[in-house]
């Protein structure tokens, strides 16, 4: 069978930063058909949510290739050597947003930007986060991960100046379960200014703020 | 007309506090014939949720009588001469959540409960919750209400011991409209412990409170 | 890798419960980590929605543990030795509402509160609930469990004086599959003062009754 | 302009009841030319859902007429002289369902059947409900109508043996606004074999009975 | 353990049939020790919606049982040796149907009703429904059950005078996926006096058929 | 102010048939710009959703312009001299939908296309369809319009093979209510190769049969 | 077990395409009854929607018979031997809608068209559907697939003048999850006369196409 | 009565733009006294979402003051005397958004920014989108406002490299009434690094742009 798809490599020259593949809903020959395009043209794939199994094949076949199993990342390439630290920050509420967190730091590294992580600053315990506001204030962007009620962004938003982009986390059970109750929360935050992506869009934070750094 | 309804005059001795009357869906000629029964029966009659034009066509045959706009409260009869204080406090976000801290206001001053209310200590600006924290302590049950993406609760939640009733307001618009956004998100809460009444139901959270209170 | 997260130990002293652990999101991994922090600060872990096969792991090398695989209850370390019972009852309307009301009680136990419970007072044969009533009148809480069409909580509400945390089970089919009709018919019950907590979220409706409790 | 609408005037043959109109969403010349129609078919006809300055206006043009305000129905001819009683009981929660009780007793009185109301048995006072069981047992069918969280068939399926027909009332608000959880508790109620009708659909309700009753 | 549950024996005696056991949520040690309780009062015992895995356990311990895999009905214990033949018809759109058709037959079967089946009289060849009918008025009570957007029981109900429950199927996807849009069309029929049960509510359909034709 | 739209002249060119004016959610002063705008260029003006109090001014102001009450369609020009004749039938199920038949029938009229309207061919009474079988099988296009549970279009679909085009009608209430049930029942459709537009939009109905007549 | 099926062999001469088999709700006994009637009626079977799993049964058991694993299409019999070319376009956005435009593919061919297909035209690089215009202008009929935002077709629908079939793919998550924005996104479509099928309905999709094709 | 709010003056310090006041919500009393208030702080207020009627009140009563009836913004107060241009792009798609389009304009006045709007470059007609590119390019924050289907920021996401901040419009009807079809397509774009704010949220739009500015 012929090639049914066609990257568009004109992507980074367009907007700054090349198209990347969506993991998940792809088969590995699908996979491995788009891979090999992007090593015929010379560039690193990023794969985002891909699942273990299939993970396993692709690194097996790809090198140098890396995998991480908790973002779901798969790099067939390597990172860029050289990376700017100290003007993104990633905060979240807690472990269970890991996933997402990582995602999205391995999506920045992936445009050479290496974030900083803050864990479990949640709102259920305030204090941690306001320990850490002169620290945050130092970062042009902030990316805020919450789950269930998705309330940090709020406060967040509410006690720092700077761009701010809500990413909603699917954990959660009953009326948080899939993350809508996160996404709409953060949607009808009272703090103003808060901009927010898909749920568990870690890749489209990541861009997001990659797209508000760039243009500086 | 034979009488259509039947009031249960009964529900105090079971439960500790009498029926009240739901104001919005009936007509003036439902809302007479019941408040007269409640006379004869020599009870005062409370009303929840009555429009305007319906509470001035009754404050105008029935007296005493206390109307109240803001919240949309009929009394038909007079509240308790003796209340206890500085056992409830009412905390809200804003101006915009007064009819419904109102209501609850005057639904425990019904059972002889006199709350104190706490304006504007919204988790946008947190600091003003946070200067609060210890006058907070003092009362036995907090009532939180908030519309929008309702995270009041939760920080309130995260700081204080006491029984927590949230109350999601139905302000807000897009996503938050209806106030189904700051319902879910105070069920979805990270912080323990939290309790929720339906969206807009002043009433209901002041009763809830009032079955602490009264059972010590 | 350097630890990502940082479990909130005045939380105890801030709010009278200490932080438990979410299990159902987390790998026995990141489960292990948290585990053997709270052993270095001398406590207890309690993990709630620990799926059977992540316990077995963590029973196997914690000691002493106790995992009650209805309830999907870990707990690492010992319940109090001393418990209060009498004063709070659990009701639930039949088997199929078991895991819940057992997550209650365990979730109760490990604050030093043994629950009393009463299976299978459902409301399709009301006179099973009308035969414990004297017996109910004795508990200073009612934690009230249903699935399907929520209905218990109303019942219990109108003919009882205490307060009442209504708890809606995921357990149904068709319209009433995920807990979403328990949980709205809970909202919006007629009878007055109930309130509500999260579909499944037996551990918050425990620590809803135990602030009642402790603050008296 | 031509006529856009065709009565279909063998229903009744077919079905044992006639076409009836759905006053909501027509206009005034659309309703008067229908009822022309049926008129120079000889037949009665019956309006549902009619807004009342539209009925003020029809009444005056048809003679004679009968147009009920709190249950909107309009009819133009004459209900039956002789009507069957004691067959169908209409049970509810409150004044605030009476216009869909009467919706459902005038739509039976234009097939013949005077149906037995029974108000405000409703389970936020279990006790008036179960007074009235040994009078309910007389009738051959119960239409049970119930807003809010819609636990009144429940109990009552729970009690009598007969034919249930359950009819969820848009009185409400927050999360039981417009009748969908009254509606979907229904639905999902643990008592066996009850059956369900749109959210105030009392027409639809009253001939469901019918189609009961005329068959035997 | 101490029994956890309470079977409520006087049901047939109130409501003219037994209390039945849902399956679908029950562990086997559960099931195991209900099923010995029916014994020991000398019943049968009927499961709905029982998973085949746990099915085959029970059906090796318990005999005589009988298990349908399609319907996922277990009766431990024999079905009625006489029953009442020609009183209800179920009709359904197609194969998919079929496992909501079963149950609902050996729901009736077990009250003593053999119901009639009439497969794949669909809508989208509406000449099967027509052909039938004439054979169709001859039943009592009309079962109809229908998936994907549900307009069965809409075009039976024009050309029928019997009672008519509509049962929603789950089967379908998109739109249809889980069965609300076949339940809503039930719902919202322009067909009147057409009654609804729950989605894949079989067993529910079926008592509802039986409160009719019992009480004739 | 300056001029804050453009019209997209060329879109007859491109794809043809020219832009038109959502009214509904326009101003009296915008709609007068842009209609102005069309005058300029030659052009009718077709105005679509515009409320009656807008049209009143407007049509006093423009000449020669047409404005259809029920349609709420309103024409600042003349419609085609010629037309072309039964290549399109519209059908409904009834009166209620006579708003958006005669909306699809101006559009329709607008480019050219005179369809036949059938009222009434609902199925609530197959019959009156089944009697215009022969008759519309002439026609090349179907336009097949329903509220409620919106099952004409299933029934049409299996009895004719010409391409359908079905449009649900915002008519109706309670799960009905605003024509969701419809949209869904007809995307569910178990007749293949139907197609639907947005609920209420006959505009876009009339456009797609214009896209399939016009290439022929 | 008599026959519980019905097939409708004269659908073809009624609409012109025969009746094909949902596989996906089906058992493999079932659907090797269905194929047995359909081979004794001297037709082929064309089953939608099969997982592998079932169809690695039927194709052992039945021969000549074809199945695509990644539309999911099992066909038992032939393909036409001729079929008609450029008629129909069918357009994508990217690799995962693949599975949809196979399926529409597949059913094309079994009614004797060969559709042409266009991989990875989608917005993001809105210069690849610009490229092609031309070329798609030559098509009687487009088919376009797409999921996540579902704007393609919006696009498609403003550049050209066919009739535009708009098929949502389930591919996506969180609010894009299971094709329900895409569905919407392509009902609310600005640019006019597009049409839209179910979710998935890749079948439907195609026989819309030769409803038109078929008419001309 | 006392004062019952409390104005977060701090807000400026803070995050760099003053607390506003939602006015859709509030009274003439409650916003009269708040601005009082901020004329005792030398502050002006700017009021959102502003009904017509009681903006007429409050023009009357403050000078010098500003009310724009399309967008609903009331400025009490002088906007600023010099303002940055050239910095950010509003795009829309139409007339219908321009309440919208304008409400953002007149926030990012008040602090100080004079942003260029782009009107009528909707994806229907996408030449007009691509004839501006080049001139769009030159700005540093692109905000995207649309209704319907909401598919323009898409296409803006894959042609230009800037931060986009899309905003959903309630324009619209059927599916895409409210606006929850635009918003839930603009998080599901597949042009990355998109935000997204709450429906009609024209003010966060504003300062989220603000924020990207600001800190640079």
């Amino acid at each position: 069978m012929s090639k049914n798809f066609r990257i568009d490599y004109q992507r980074e020259e367009r907007i700054g930063f090349q198209e990347v593949v969506f993991g998940a809903s792809k088969t590995i020959d699908q996979l491995r058909g788009i891979i090999q395009d992007f090593q015929k043209n010379h560039k690193s794939a990023l794969v985002t949510r891909l699942q273990k199994k299939k993970a396993e094949v692709l690194t097996s076949e790809f090198s140098p290739s890396f995998y991480d199993q908790t973002s779901k990342i798969l790099l067939v390439g390597e990172f860029p050597k050289e990376v700017v630290e100290d003007e993104i920050a990633i905060l979240s509420g807690g472990t269970s947003d890991q996933y997402l967190v990582d995602e999205i730091y391995y999506s920045l590294l992936f445009v050479g930007r290496k974030a900083s992580r803050f864990h479990d600053v949640g709102v259920a315990g305030v204090h941690r986060l306001l320990e850490n506001i002169e620290e945050l204030r130092k970062y042009s962007v902030l990316i805020v991960v919450a789950g269930f009620e998705g309330a940090l962004p709020t406060v967040v938003g509410g006690l720092l100046p700077q761009p701010i982009i809500a990413v909603p986390a699917s954990v959660g059970y009953g009326v948080s379960k899939g993350g809508k109750t996160a996404l709409k929360s953060m949607l009808a935050s009272c703090a103003n200014g808060i901009t927010v992506v898909n749920i568990d869009n870690g890749y489209g934070a990541a861009m997001a703020a990659f797209r508000i750094i760039h243009g500086k």
